[in-house]
């Protein structure tokens, strides 16, 4: 039966055919053993035998799920704990999960700015973060990647109203870092507030670069964080001051009228924190592991731990990609219209959590298929 | 330290101080004896063995998180067993789990309706589906609650152009049903699409209302759902056509741009789902408490599984909240402004998780302290 949204649905396929854009999902089968440097579980924490007990008990001591929202009764003390435990790792003084890293991004956002705001956004933030500044309604102006000079003139041209800088501390498509100190600085210059999402630089730096350039707990920097990438789990925190959390209880609607974050998830975030503190060594192991690879590819070691290896076709993309899952490697592939510059490229996740003979054999794999494939 | 963001939130807590609206979190305590009336864990489902130890094992095959978006490689098998198991209960032609109901209804909303679009919406939808029109920068016309005339005459007055009307099929809050053969008819006749959650219709009646009047697989009646209520886990879902979850899959960027669905979360949802599968009589022991507890009450048995308890005053409700709990059961209060028309409530979840000795202890505390209250 046509009705115009069935056609519109019919036109809307025909045309990603027709441009090679058309997308599906394929789902893994339990236990296949392929080395998967796709995903984000950076520091291997999700199959963490602690990590994975955590989840077990949760379930066992409060059910599979948290039951309402927050406000209501869905908040547990295994809630409290990830909150105290992440703000004490990240050097905050307060946190607040949410159910995922995009609740966290859409309610920070949304929450602080309004139609009397301005909101000075990097050009290459996360569809979360862009997403929420239009929930917000607040002015928006998009600054080129990294232009500290264009923030500064932006803020100079909105003074006198309260304006948010959005950033990310590392850029996992682009594999660079923002200038996280030159940025705060220009905030508090202009009394701005800086809001820096941690997601792929949270394990990969230990407790993330804003903790690191000993910029955590500054009033005018707040940040955001997944517990879906380095915790190994799914969810999302915004840390800051007490107050900003107090607001954001009050708030901040996807927080408000959402489900807690399943205390599966909750506790395993948990427990994936306390493996880390206990072995500060693995994000040094990341890092010494990308750099390897890197110079293996023959490619610039990114900021994170996503390696960018460029192709010369997006078809030729697709075949290293294949050659390479022939020989039990899984890599991502990124080609135009989701690239920035029109170059394809193979896109590498560096996990701490990949055994040392796997990982042996995969950089021989990659090497291998880079080679045959430029 | 005084900053301009830092003097904001104070003068807003300040406000929210004075006019009696700060909310805070409360914790609940692992094993507290409290007989829970006030979260939406309609079926109990959530405490289930099979479901408690379903959340175990899929921590141990698949690890705690996703590990990546559904597109990259956190789709999992256990995420297309849901999948095709709510399809098949709900009687949809396919299903998409999303890693919230919140997300479900920002990716419906925002991939299908754009500039170009009208979106018609019952004044009482939820805030996911107001949040998802304001993503989607379609023109917005709120209708009354519950009037399917008014909905008729916008779309009248908006024939040629693409248009979403909005609903639940329950309504927690104001307890009642949307009309919505009516509303399915009228969106036929005027070739719209109508999206109808579910949120508190799935699980306290079978497979939803949608379901239970005929409606399923229509092609223009299109289903939300969440696993965080009757299904006792986290999640959501977005029922339809397979070129919807197609279209969904290439354009929600709630969808795309975020983590997978933990495998906890998953795979308790679909061992819930099988409960109820495997007894049928659930939910209709979910309505007869309803009935009972509403006639003890005496006030009117509502749609959902929530009642709602009118009281004298705001502080009247909250002393008879502290008293509810003081004899060892929760409930939830609604005190302006949250209530549309200013009468303060309480707010009493039935499930039929709650043993049979329990319920009958909470129904006589209900009962005495209603009356005490009145
Ligand atoms: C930079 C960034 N921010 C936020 C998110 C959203 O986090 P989540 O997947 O936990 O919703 C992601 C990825 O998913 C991300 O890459
Ligand atoms: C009607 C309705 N829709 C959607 C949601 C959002 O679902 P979730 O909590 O799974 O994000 C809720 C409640 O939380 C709801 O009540």
């Amino acid at each position: 039966m046509s009705t115009p949204w069935g056609d519109w649905l019919t036109a809307q396929a025909d045309q990603r055919e027709l441009d090679g854009l058309r997308r599906s999902l394929t789902p893994r089968a339990a236990g296949d053993r392929v080395v998967d440097l796709a995903g984000n579980d950076y520091l291997g924490l999700s199959h963490h035998p602690a990590v994975v007990a955590a989840a077990a008990v949760a379930a066992r001591t409060w059910g599979a799920g948290a039951g309402a929202s927050r406000l209501v009764t869905g908040t547990l003390q295994v809630h409290a704990d990830l909150e105290a435990a992440l703000a004490a790792y990240l050097r905050q003084p307060a946190a607040l999960v949410f159910s995922t890293g995009y609740h966290a991004n859409l309610s920070v956002v949304s929450a602080l700015a309004d139609r009397e705001c301005r909101v000075v956004s990097d050009a290459h933030v996360h569809a979360s973060l862009v997403d929420a500044v239009r929930l917000s309604r607040a002015a928006l102006t998009v600054v080129p990647h990294n232009a500290v000079a264009a923030v500064r003139s932006a803020l100079a041209g909105s003074r006198g109203r309260r304006t948010l800088v959005l950033a990310e501390s590392v850029y996992s498509v682009l594999g660079d870092r923002a200038p996280l100190v030159e940025l705060a600085a220009v905030c508090e210059e202009y009394d701005a507030l800086l809001v820096v999402d941690e997601a792929h630089g949270l394990g990969v730096h230990g407790a993330g670069l804003v903790e690191q350039l000993g910029l955590a707990g500054l009033p005018h920097v707040v940040v955001t964080a997944t517990l879906s990438k380095s915790l190994g789990s799914q969810g999302g925190a915004v840390l800051g001051s007490s107050a900003l959390v107090e607001h954001l209880v009050n708030r901040a609607r996807p927080f408000i009228f959402d489900t807690g974050l399943a205390p599966t998830s909750t506790a395993a975030a948990l427990a994936a924190l306390e493996v880390l503190r206990a072995h500060p060594g693995l994000p040094g192991l990341v890092r010494r592991r990308v750099d390897d690879l890197a110079a293996a590819l023959g490619v610039e070691p990114p900021a994170g731990a996503v390696l960018s290896v460029p192709m010369p076709s997006p078809r030729v993309a697709l075949a290293a990609q294949a050659s390479a899952l022939a020989q039990g490697v899984r890599v991502g592939c990124f080609r135009p219209p989701s690239v920035p510059d029109g170059i394809s490229r193979l896109r590498v996740t560096v996990g701490a959590g990949v055994p040392a003979e796997d990982w042996a054999r995969a950089t021989e794999v990659l090497v291998a298929v880079v080679k045959e494939h430029s």
